[in-house]
């Protein structure tokens, strides 16, 4: 029997975003290889004895590496199992999925992609900011802060009409400098977002020149996104939105 | 009694691909408001005796306007009704759920988001495209080609490391063609999904500089959505997600 491999996004941390074909393959999974920004009640869909396997990487603490992670799906799946491997998200967007999913076609291993939301759009919504606005913002950019290999393009993304930057937390700075060097005035509506989606949801909003110091006297912590743009003023025309969050 | 308007997200076509959230406030909901991009499948969530309200735009034909649906949806929740506005993928992603929040907002009727998957990230996965990949793009850009008011900023948009454009089809020759005036290689990898995650999907891939030419010969036709980006090449390296396509 030849087991096969679910990259699923889980989305964004409320349990309830989770897809129906996400619920439905971890139901139906043998084992379970999460990362660490899952909700609890999201692995409950899982049954009693299915095997839960944690790769994530704790704060500061050692990790397992990728090519540790491909080596459990795929010797998971060799072992005839139905095997969730179960992200933040979505396993497409700065989720690693690409990989995975390559390492598992080299190998031979059955697998299937189950979208899930991304943060970049759930997160500002669920502090009250459509990412895009007619006649406010056509066009959203999507992009990280914190990435091995080649720097950000700052003069490029200082000029995304909506820019949604993801793991913005350690460089918050840094990035608002970059980006206001690159151009971006430092009057930019901009928000801040800590644990978007979840119970203990953050937001700090100010203008990008101030965002960085806001942020650190409100002590936001991460997962934190950076959201930069003039649809980050309709915040303020939608109260009721403001008070969910 | 005072009513409630949920802004729902159905995702990006594929039935499954709906929140646990939203299967719930469309078994709740006293009316549903939907466009014309939502799978059957999907109002079948919805009560027997659940009023359904279609407002969606038949090709070319007239389409409710946008006041009208603001109008709809305030006086439903005014009486007393629980009200699933039901939109394709994200009502705050080239979604015009801004403009209904705010309506919703002034008319002090209470509403809520419930976020969907945008097709911008499910349907490039559903073509066994990952829209960022370590190494090859760790930026990704929505806009839309078919858009009210100020043309999309194409110097902007041919910088992007991917590109994924909405509502492509309508267009795609002078996008194209606009692209590469501001400097996007015709060399490019492109690839236009015709009715994404949908079960009658269809794929064309094609250098930036022939897509255009190729969708046509293969008359592909909407809802579509436009690649370009590196990215686009892994699709070759993923055949097992191409076949399941």
């Amino acid at each position: 029997m030849k087991g096969r491999v679910y990259l699923v996004g889980a989305g964004p941390g409320d349990p309830e975003l989770l897809t129906l074909r996400a619920a439905r393959v971890l139901r139906e999974a043998d084992t379970v290889v999460h990362d660490r920004l899952i909700h609890p009640a999201v692995l409950e869909h899982a049954r009693p004895h299915a095997r839960i396997i944690y790769v994530g990487k704790e704060g500061g603490g050692d990790s397992v590496s990728q090519e540790e992670i491909h080596v459990i799906l795929i010797a998971q799946a060799l072992l005839g199992r139905r095997v969730v491997r179960l992200k933040g998200g979505d396993a497409f967007v700065f989720g690693r999925g690409g990989e995975e999913a390559l390492a598992l076609e080299e190998a031979g291993v059955p697998y299937e992609v189950v979208p899930g939301i991304t943060a970049g759009t759930a997160v500002p919504a669920a502090a009250a900011i459509p990412v895009t606005h007619r006649g406010i913002s056509g066009a959203v950019t999507f992009a990280t802060a914190h990435r091995g290999g080649t720097p950000p393009d700052w003069d490029f993304l200082a000029r995304a009409q909506t820019l949604v930057l993801y793991m913005a937390g350690h460089r918050l700075e840094e990035t608002a400098h970059a980006l206001m060097t690159s151009g971006r005035a430092a009057s930019t509506p901009a928000a801040v977002v800590e644990a978007g989606t979840w119970e203990h949801q953050r937001v700090v909003e100010a203008p990008l020149g101030r965002i960085a110091e806001q942020v650190k006297q409100e002590a936001l912590g991460s997962p934190s996104l950076l959201i930069v743009g003039e649809v980050v003023s309709l915040r303020s025309r939608l109260p009721s939105l403001v008070a969910r969050g």
